[in-house]
């Protein structure tokens, strides 16, 4: 199997597994039982929440814990709503669905909500940003890396434009996390997904600044200060502080191997297959994207195609999976039906190699001719 | 350590961590994808749904995954009310916060809320809630078994009360599942937690009995048909799939064991300590579960001098460690607060024995001594 659909999820590290194992065996405590087994999961929680908090920049008492970035964007967006009563929303079109979804609740609830267009390579103007604000606004999302296109949001510069005027700013950085610095201190929230650095599934984590007024998204227990009830899934949390760790600690060499790889291919099916168009700005990009538009192609097909030849890449995002419409995300950014539905995303990881690259090309160009020669 | 807080949470089944290391490690795809891989995981989402609903009794698409048993009283709870708009609520004063704070929740967005008493054994009578019930009631919570005294409701008779005048009945069974056959067929909505019954945390399901109107509680993909978005969770699915088989098929072997080791235990306690109550009725009680007071001890002392001999108790949930005041639930059993502040669940687990329940009453002994000649 080659593996190129590493924004969807990404296998698990051995070190992070090997981490996790104790909390899956012996150490199994509720972490918020009194007695030594409890202290023992509460301890690998406090370590792991320090460790997060250090690496995003933040004191440990902003990071709570969340079943992925999915609840992170919901209980961000709805629970900043809830605290507030009324307002206005503003959210980018390109958005990963967990905001824009939450946003149309929140239209239910009586909300204003506006969507922002990005422009034809899938950027947010933080001017636009700027004069969509209302008195009234009172939470902003644009995400740090696109889910389906890699690209990176200017959010040092929407971060300013929300702070001047007193508009919570909520940054998804489930793509970025552990590839680009955290944006923490233009942010009043940002959100992350273990299982997109190396972790496991079924964990996340929302960073909420200090003083910031939010309601509680997950009633219950005292846990994470009373905002996030359940018992704490210890396992996964250590899992995805050893796994942040790691991503961070080794972003530079991986970013460098992986955008080699990722250039590399783009070079190739740019240059040897004709009609083939890359979406979304090549200079502000993460560095395991490459997505990649197939005149005359569907890229459903193309995904099958590849699937048989043990490729794994898609189109749009899982969370869209089954989605008959071509990608919210390309059609924001003006591209016509035709050239959203003829894409498909590549994500490399960090086991992807160069020979895989030169494999997929190959395999590439045969699925190709065999769709535009009518056989697809 | 001798492990006595099995309703807190339980040790992982090495079974079911084998079963669940596959999609810990090379299974590791998204369940929405659209490849091999996420054919892979997706297959075996599919297959954990079946295995769970022909346990629950109901169809596959009633199940939906969610990330514990608090998850699921807030999407019961909170989905229900939203799905309606506005009226009445019952839930039992003996309900986990998880159903009490959503309630309170709903009570502040206009929703009217009654709160039962139950009586002084911990049950909540069926008479009394068909005669709370309003025309504009949508939504009733009562539990299968009280997670502090195991106390088992009439769900039964509360399901009938209920459907008759079309109130939408939740029954968490968070505490009874693996060890009392599923009141399924006499509710709506039923929670679970797989950890609770030798399963992995971070890991629940919720079902929700097909026509009945419910609202989307985490908004984002198509997850869990669009009612619960982000990406599934997939081993930790596989675990609770296998750990709810297992413990439903030694349920009768395991109760047996459980409630002999228990029984001893409380003989014991109550014969050989003066001035210890059995909490609870306790002829409608889980087989794991005792919950005794001790007159002139601070439960809280005890639990920390069991402790140092290695001895892992509770006194009320761990979900409401921390809490100054004594147990809402004992509270609510017209106990007064002195013998709820005295209490100490021991709650009994399959991999406890019969030599651990006697060592347990030397330590209580000598703990209840100290405590009550001053030296607590």
């Amino acid at each position: 199997m080659i593996y190129l659909d590493n924004a969807a999820t990404t296998p698990i590290d051995n070190e992070v597994l090997q981490a996790m194992l104790p909390y899956l065996k012996e150490n199994f405590g509720n972490s918020s039982s009194q007695h030594s087994a409890g202290r023992v999961a509460a301890n690998a929680v406090l370590y792991a929440r320090d460790k997060i908090a250090k690496i995003l920049g933040c004191p440990a008492e902003e990071v709570y814990f969340t079943s992925g970035g999915t609840e992170a964007g919901n209980f961000a967006l709805k629970g900043v709503c809830a605290a507030k009563g009324h307002g206005h929303i503003i959210v980018a079109e390109t958005e990963h669905p967990a905001i824009l979804e939450s946003a149309k609740d929140m239209q239910k609830l009586g909300f204003a909500v506006s969507y922002l267009l990005p422009d034809e390579n899938g950027i947010i103007s933080p001017s636009a940003i700027k004069s969509e604000i209302r008195r009234d606004t009172v939470f902003c999302s644009v995400m740090h890396a696109n889910n389906e296109t890699g690209v990176i949001q200017p959010v040092e510069k929407i971060g300013k434009a929300c702070k001047e005027r007193g508009v919570f700013y909520y940054c998804d950085c489930v793509q970025s996390a552990g590839v680009l610095p955290f944006p923490t201190e233009f942010c009043d929230g940002l959100g992350i997904s273990a299982h997109k650095f190396y972790g496991p599934k079924g964990i996340g984590a929302i960073r909420i600044k200090n003083g910031a007024k939010i309601s509680r998204f997950i009633s219950g227990g005292r846990q994470e200060s009373g905002l996030r009830g359940g018992t704490v899934n210890v396992a996964a949390v250590v899992g995805m502080a050893t796994a942040l760790e790691k991503a961070v600690q080794d972003s530079e060499v991986n970013n460098k191997k992986i955008a080699a790889v990722r250039d590399w291919f783009v070079k190739r099916v740019l240059t040897e297959i004709d009609g083939t168009q890359l979406n979304g700005d090549n200079l502000n990009r993460v560095p395991s994207n490459a997505n990649i538009s197939f005149d005359g192609c569907d890229g459903e097909n193309l995904l099958f195609l590849l699937d048989l030849k043990g490729v794994c890449v898609s189109t749009g995002s899982a969370c869209s999976a089954g989605a008959v419409s071509p990608s919210h995300v390309l059609k924001a950014m003006w591209y016509k039906d035709e050239r959203a539905k003829s894409a498909v995303r590549f994500t490399f990881g960090k086991y992807n190699t160069k020979a895989e690259a030169d494999k997929t090309v190959e395999y590439l160009k045969a699925a190709v001719a065999k769709i535009r020669g009518g056989k697809g």
